[in-house]
């Protein structure tokens, strides 16, 4: 087992990991910029050091500084936690090149499912459905007419040299297709002078589901169950539970397979997550894979008693997966909410500062709150506006509801704008209640609906 | 369902009932004196009634006042926590007669295990074993040493109408019987014109062994397995943990079982801990019968994923038992640490005063911190000296602790003496790590050796 770890990221991650490897007797070095030098990461960690000035790409994205304070201090392994570096094939082959071990798969692994396409290859290879469309370039409006009849409405028309939205046309009514089709394409032939399209369906109303996945050297691969993401604003999650409220049991093991079939045709290695959109009619499609740890992992630990960090360590260092699937069982049901620095009444825009009092809510069973803030700590405004993760499990959905409830309650923040009070009003929205929710019902329903109940409230 | 619960005590557990009840739907009311008109428990609740000075008797002793604020609110029951009131008889005799309802057993059950003499006679009955030794009052010494060559030494010798230790004598040796026998025998003579005499074999090296069981108003009863509370200093607990690290699967099948056929042989009602004394051979002894909550419930929560403060809620309504024993699963293990405003260095003296700062340890999985404390918050020098429990979780008893220690390093409490320190250092203590502690471990091996390390280390 490694004796002293690097973790490349700030926040709740990082401290996160760090207690982790203090429960683990693993030595813990802190990185962080100037902006963070009085941050909780760098307290609680044994060692620490300043890695650049506040700007990501200064400091959590200077592979150069992160790695030479790995050198430096001796640390045997890096933890990237999510975000920054964490999926950058680049850093992962450099911790290779200077023998540091890199919590994570290997560096091919990151760049194949890292690259769409590539990703949506391997993914047939392993007989997971992904979403119907053109597996190649299409330049003529009769092939894409021909796509479409096989498909079906509506689509996405992307172009292959695509990015920022350009060339990229949804259509939702057949008549507007050749049209749209041509617009997009003359558009990415005058942006990237590269006429060569894709037609992809699109899936709506859906849910985003994904799938927790570990996976050892030695090819063995487990799945953790999934959590249900669809309440998402911007693609912004703001609000997971586990296991999914409506999924049906049957749907929920063929995805789960169909995910640990994923990671073992792709060779996956570490922890490692999923995502699918699944229909009305739970048909489930390939998204996309996140080769990392994510945020909303706390759900997955609570309904299995298992720790995923812990795992990935282990994992990394050479060891077995010290459970089978057989040893997963998925209890009761947990929720987490993200409660961010911003105002859900201006848009949400970020709203970063001093947290002059802060009480995190505690006591009773079944509640997690994973933070890395402290009354008087600050939320600084290069990085993401996390305040805490509020993480409840209950033997049901509703206890679960109820116990968020209680939490968020007793929560208190002051000094920033925050969405907590947008959380306690959501866990009331009988959207969120009934469970139906889809990607789009945040942004179309529950958002629309609560601006005007706060405006008739003045 | 109650809508309206009146919750009879304060500090932790107060904050813990409120809490559970708030998760429930049902409506507080908290009562305190006048030393706690700040407390979390009373800013906490929906309504808070104040029920006089700070003396316990005259506020949270004060049965007149409790119920006045009860009948005044329209609380439909009172929730008694532990201490207090939790074991008065009276009190709940008078819950009744006001048409409130008491959450504990009958009135009837409670005076019955309050009786030493009557909780012997009921669980012989049950055929429970209960420490050897006279069932009648002895007055001759020739039935002394009849009774002591059947049950074997050493023993205590106890004035039936003893009290504050007057007419009770520890024999270790044979030889000193009768002398010993006769000195307490006279001394009870003087003290109460009695010279009736009890003797009971002391079991000792023993270990502390609690079932936790919950019985409901239809006859289901079942346990919830046990707790090692033999770390104790005095007969207080100080570092309970669940399950047993030394028991064997086969005696804690049979202590269970004996603690179930325990309570339905007295018509036990709600939740109630059977105490035993395991000696070194695995024999066990029945030693009281805890007719309430305790302080070391969450332990028990922890390894069950099971709120027992919810289910005496729903069982004091009326409800059915929402389990049966084949639910209940005992998973990993948990520890909990009681961390009290005290001074270890100087024989664990309280230490009450004011809480200038502190940092209450949180996030992860499986760690639980049960508190009433807030920077700012007074432990008032009326009641007890608890500041927090801590309580982890893990899969094994070594992770449970390594969560243990990654939190108590983290805790921090400016403004007053507290036992912090000396919880870690137990955590490392080998006589705590090996398991075989016994109740005499902490007294007489674990605070000699601590004292002596100290003055060692200046």
């Amino acid at each position: 087992m490694f004796q002293k770890i690097l973790i490349a990221n700030r926040g709740e991650i990082a401290v996160r990991i760090i207690r982790a490897c203090q429960e683990m007797n693993i030595k813990t070095v802190a990185v962080y910029s100037t902006a963070d030098k009085d941050a909780l990461h760098m307290q609680l960690a044994d060692e620490a050091v300043c890695i650049g000035p506040s700007k990501a790409n200064e400091s959590y994205l200077n592979i150069h500084n992160i790695l030479s304070a790995a050198v430096l201090t001796g640390a045997e392994a890096i933890h990237p936690g999510f975000g920054f570096l964490s999926e950058n094939s680049t850093f992962a082959a450099m911790c290779e090149e200077v023998n540091v071990a890199f919590i994570g798969p290997k560096k091919e692994v990151i760049d194949q499912m890292g690259n769409k396409s590539n990703a949506r290859d391997m993914m047939k290879k392993a007989d997971v459905p992904v979403v119907p469309g053109s597996d190649h370039a299409i330049t003529e409006f009769k092939d894409v007419k021909e796509m479409v009849d096989e498909i079906g409405m509506p689509v996405i028309i992307k172009a292959v040299a695509g990015g920022g939205g350009k060339g990229m046309r949804m259509v939702f009514e057949e008549k507007d297709l050749e049209a749209k089709f041509l617009q997009a394409q003359s558009e990415s032939k005058a942006a990237f002078d590269d006429d060569r399209m894709y037609v992809e369906r699109i899936i709506t109303p859906a849910k985003h589901i994904e799938v927790q996945i570990l996976a050892d050297h030695f090819g063995n691969v487990i799945h953790l169950g999934e959590r249900d993401c669809s309440l998402q604003r911007n693609h912004q999650k703001i609000l997971e539970e586990a296991p999914s409220p409506t999924l049906s049991e049957e749907t929920r093991q063929r995805i789960c397979q169909s995910a640990v079939d994923a990671a073992e045709t792709v060779g996956y290695e570490n922890a490692g997550t999923i995502e699918f959109l699944v229909d009305t009619d739970e048909n489930f499609y390939f998204m996309e894979m996140n080769t990392r740890i994510q945020v909303e992992h706390p759900i997955t630990e609570m309904i299995t008693a298992f720790d995923i960090v812990k795992e990935q360590i282990r994992i990394a260092s050479g060891e077995r997966l010290s459970i089978t699937q057989d040893d997963v069982t998925l209890t009761g049901h947990a929720i987490e909410c993200r409660i961010n620095a911003e105002n859900p009444l201006f848009n949400f825009a970020p709203s970063p500062g001093n947290i002059d009092f802060l009480n995190i809510p505690s006591g009773g069973l079944g509640l997690r709150v994973d933070t890395a803030m402290f009354a008087g700590s600050v939320i600084p405004p290069y990085y993401d506006a996390m305040v805490a993760k509020v993480i409840t499990h209950g033997n049901t959905r509703d206890e679960a509801i109820s116990k968020m409830k209680r939490a968020l309650n007793e929560m208190v923040i002051e000094g920033i704008q925050t969405n907590l009070d947008f959380h306690i009003d959501l866990l009331h929205d009988e959207h969120f209640r009934n469970g139906r929710y889809t990607t789009d019902t945040l942004s179309q329903v529950i958002i629309p609906d609560w601006l005007k109940s706060k405006e008739a409230n003045g």
